[in-house]
């Protein structure tokens, strides 16, 4: 079953991915991730840490004419991925199985990351990212553990000059009866920075 | 002063509008509003209550071919509308002074309705809207009120047959001394449903 | 095992208390719901959909010299009312199974009321509450779904002439790896009002 | 005018304290921060960085027969400490004008820490106070910046061998209209820790 994203913009429910039982970005901060990469037709974007590859799915639909590299270490991932870039027809995703920062020497320097997972080794990635990044380019994490919140902001600011931060918390709503339960989601903190703009903000 | 926005993806910066002391939709809950609307080229999209037009023209750029109505009764925020139009290079949007639901009857029915503000008329908003709306049309509502996050699950389930709400919390890190201190902003409900489609979610 | 609870200010850690599957006010909502309640020692206290009874417990441990009516109309529940009551000590709790606000008309009046969950029934609950509670009484109503939250607002204005109303959003934070991620829990509307008093607040 | 608080749980409302301009543990927060605090009679209490005292009002109203030593450097806050303790009839707190952790050397070791403000020595005086605390005594840290979130869990870990975290967004309704805005308030974390207990939770 394919099932075509037919709007531009983002914003793919979750339930039209398959997810098995791999952690997804959800809709919501998915759709804040990729507004703070800002992305456009031709860019190179690597999402590190890529999951399920919702995120990737997303990036490869706006940034058309370019590529998406999805850097994944599980492999049950790996073929997640797989299955939602076929399910989407998606063709401009190229997936790598293996570990970042190590995998991320094969790829050509991007004009966006995204980093969702980091398997401990934020530091490292971000040090690499932030050196590869094209002048102009933008870097945006996902963090959901208090100290990848703090670490992700020092980083950027030591390495790019600045950086924004915003924490999202979304409550959904679930029929209960007559009425809606609103279900409380992790609260994300997205962080964001351009290299080699005044950062002013934040 | 033009500020094109030349990426794809929706999300430009709060203080790239000019805002005045007309309330603004911040830039992740636009973002969010925008996806559930599910825009694309050629759609006629109202939006109502638009007070800066923040989110009319990140509607415009989006709906490209389409026309996007924002209708706005207040003038200070009428004006405001115009220049931040202006200042995009947006062709797409056309600004209505008035009050909802008796402006709306001008107006061609829609694709897409976004509800930001409604005037105390919430009710009879949502009802000109959802009838007017052709097959397979979207409604999204913005509710800052505990009363209109309700009452916009009420109507949407009576009128559509089912909704989707989530709320959203948003904390921006503001830079205090060595540290960034998390501004919260006020929740925001965004509530959203489709017109002769099964809303089973939620 | 006894757990007796040897400090005053209430904020007795979850699992401290037996809960089987039954539902139950995390702390801190536990500490802001009793915040609001102001309870002293000698008042009577009707804890409305009392669950595991966390919030009756701790009540009845503030309230000493009064008594704290739980009212619970699901059988396991009320055994494990009695089950931590009796784990901590507790020998001014009083056990109602039964419907509210049927079971109500038994109870002498109130000084304070606690609803924890309405059985569908909150609008009659809070009715009955209102009408009986003393002069200087408070009520305070923990409400999950959208439509409780602007009902028991409603209700209030009417029946006391104001309300006071906070959503709370607790996040912990849970060992992963070498971090914490912060879980959310489901978010929460506490309204509370005093009968007799000019509620101007909000 | 003396307002005293004559119940017996914490939650005194924010505007029963005088406040001038500076800033003040919303209540919510407030008895939150009580409750990790787990107060008694006799407990002898420091509150450094304790702005306008109102969680030093509210501990002495807890530590009754203990003392309460509120610690704040601005000669501001001193004053409001010193005018809010006289208006709620508290005996048992003592205000000291200084620098934390230096002026915290003249005090007796403390049954229970709270730190409310730093004034950038978070590590040092979070250092200085699990130094001093008491065995089975403990340390409550609200934190407002994301990296003092981050480093009070560090701290407290390797300093006491385990924390608790708990973020809190509180929202308040305002009336608006017809309608209740909710206004978000920053978030918190709030981070404690017990010495010489197992800290497993978290």
């Amino acid at each position: 079953m394919s099932k075509k994203w037919v709007f531009r913009t983002p914003g793919i429910p979750d339930d039209f991915f398959i997810r098995g039982s791999v952690p997804m970005t959800k809709e919501e901060i998915r759709v804040i991730t990729l507004a703070k990469a800002r992305l456009a037709p031709g860019q190179v974007v690597w999402d590190v840490g890529a999951g399920t590859g919702s995120l990737s799915v997303e990036a490869a639909l706006q940034a058309k004419g370019g590529v998406v590299y999805a850097i994944e270490r599980d492999s049950h991932g790996v073929s997640l991925i797989e299955t939602n870039s076929r399910a989407f027809g998606v063709e401009n995703l190229r997936i790598l199985e293996g570990d970042a920062p190590g995998v991320l020497r094969e790829l050509p320097d991007p004009d966006r990351v995204m980093i969702g997972g980091s398997g401990g080794k934020l530091r490292e990635i971000v040090a690499e990212s932030c050196s590869r990044l094209k002048p102009g380019g933008r870097i945006v994490i996902n963090a959901v553990t208090l100290e990848n919140a703090a670490l992700s902001v020092k980083l950027l600011d030591e390495l790019l000059g600045g950086s924004e931060a915003v924490q999202i918390c979304v409550a959904r709503a679930v029929r209960a009866g007559n009425g809606r339960i609103m279900r409380g989601a992790n609260p994300v903190t997205v962080i964001s920075a351009e290299k080699g703009e005044s950062n002013v903000a934040g």
